[in-house]
């Protein structure tokens, strides 16, 4: 079950501990590794986009704890491994029970699966979350078509989703965003999968920015949306959906086009090619939120959350809070 | 009423007539004169979209047969310069309309347009169809705020629209398609405002890619979705919109990053920048179909069809074709 792409490992060098991970900038150009040697080079490294997704972001985290302590304090190194096991292990059961719920919902199989933004090897110690249940789907001959919405502004769909679905020999194709709503009028998505930022207590789902559209469409059309999180991405001290706070990113990322190699981490602000007229406003919320209404089904690594409800969201993630504290990993399970 | 931005123009050189056109898909970055001085020049202008949009297409092809008749056949000419100045009062009669609608579905003013893709003074003999009704707005002090979908693949919106809203000193601002949803949620967008490539007899819309979308998400939040389209646009011979024919255009389009300098008439293919892996397959139509039950109401020069049915579409067609045979123009009425 090792993860196809190596998105972020610990190393030992002789100058001391590292945490290397592939620039995500730089895909599918290129494969570079960023090696940060202390928490700043992490910090930029997630404020730049270049390790990203939330599996990934805990992981990227727990090894911070672990490079902020250095030599000398083993602890923080091994419950960052832990953290990084328990990833690989919830990345294989969503996949599981994801490609168990397509089988109820869809049966027949030949399942054509359309999804948003990136959720695959990239963003997890393991081989993700919703791409991950593609994935799994496509290892049993039960996926027709992996639609890959290509995700503006960062394209981490067209860049990032296809490169993995490419490597693992999927049927895939590439459209903009604003394509989505003539498959679902042609009857040509049989499901959505995304993964998740943050869920709220109430089920409502902050993920990239175009996720919405996709639930409403998805409403429209009578088709399945289906979220892929582990119950760390729920946060049952945020109420409901009404108190996540959206990031507003630069308003270059949508005025600009950047091309791969120049959204790195050493990119200057600005070195993109102007596409809209200079001056221009733009609005660029880096997520957006869909109520659980619009969502048929969550999907963590401790059960199928369906309907979404309060109480049931409550119930999977003391179930995964109680086998966590139960071994021995309870400092992150809080 | 003279057009801001002059998108085609009739000319008499020593050599002969020309066809002059804006080059749009060098907009913003230049403004740059394509000289036509055969059919196949504007074929080709047509077919690289550097000239575009419903109503100025109807122009170009009308000045084409001018061209084609060359010295010696003024009837054409007269016919183009005739078709040429009825899209110019036609422009203004349904900014007229559509400004008187906005008042009556939006009393009180102040309004928050979301429109798609370009549909002004670049795609008319005149100030065109959408972008004329919020222009109209803004000359009235009644636009709060013009939100620009940036339409990818080939960002008429923010590279076009932007453009013009730019010139005129709209309040604008530019997003990407997917996050429109969020300007829905949030309360932000009181009415959208686009054009239309063809109409249907049923009332159904085919327009720009991503446009549907827009028209599922305004229903589900209750907002009017209001098409501004010449009744030329109508074709009464197509009757609904499972019958129109939706253009596949090249993936390229999607998994490469053309630089508007590069996407000019003389643009070799492939000349683009790879955003999605080498080899990936795109999902690429030019446009989708709105059903009339999601469009709000068609305002054309003829009149506004609301709630649009088959009965009264035909209706305003009717109106409109009688006026123009009364002022001689029939030839083109048909």
């Amino acid at each position: 079950m090792s993860p196809a792409v190596p998105s972020l490992r610990w190393g030992e060098l002789p100058e001391g501990p590292v945490v290397v991970l592939l620039d995500q900038t730089r895909l599918p150009a290129e494969e570079v590794e960023l090696v940060c040697t202390d928490v700043p080079a992490l910090v930029q490294a997630i404020q730049t986009l270049a390790v990203r997704g939330a599996p990934l972001l805990g992981i990227a985290g727990a090894y911070g704890i672990a490079l902020a302590a250095a030599r000398g304090f083993d602890a923080a190194l091994a419950e960052a491994r832990a953290v990084h096991a328990e990833d690989v292990e919830a990345s294989a059961r969503m996949a599981e029970r994801g490609l168990e719920l397509l089988g109820e919902l869809l049966p027949g199989g030949g399942h054509r699966i359309l999804t948003h933004c990136n959720t695959g090897a990239l963003v997890s110690g393991g081989e993700g979350t919703a791409l991950a249940v593609a994935l799994a789907a496509h290892r049993a001959g039960e996926l027709r078509r992996l639609w890959v919405d290509e995700t503006r502004p960062l394209l981490q769909g067209a860049r990032l989703t296809a490169y993995e679905a490419a490597r693992a020999g999927m049927a895939y194709a590439v459209l903009a965003d604003g394509a989505a709503g003539s498959l679902f009028a042609a009857g040509e998505v049989d499901a959505v999968l995304i993964g998740a930022d943050r869920i709220a207590a109430d089920g409502a789902v902050a993920n990239k920015i175009g996720s919405y559209p996709l639930a409403v469409l998805a409403r429209y059309h009578h088709v399945p949306f289906v979220v892929v999180a582990p119950t760390s991405t729920v946060d049952l001290a945020t109420a409901d959906g009404a108190a996540i706070e959206v990031e507003q990113r630069p308003g270059r990322e949508v005025t600009e086009f950047s091309l791969p190699h120049r959204q790195g981490a050493g990119a200057a602000p600005g070195t993109g090619v102007a596409v809209a007229p200079l001056g221009s406003l733009a609005y660029n919320p880096a997520f957006d939120v869909t109520p659980a209404e619009l969502v048929t089904a969550i999907v963590t690594e401790a059960g199928v959350v369906s309907p979404v409800t309060r109480e049931r969201l409550a119930d999977v993630c003391s179930v995964s809070r109680w086998r966590k504290s139960r071994s021995g990993n309870g400092m992150m399970a809080e």
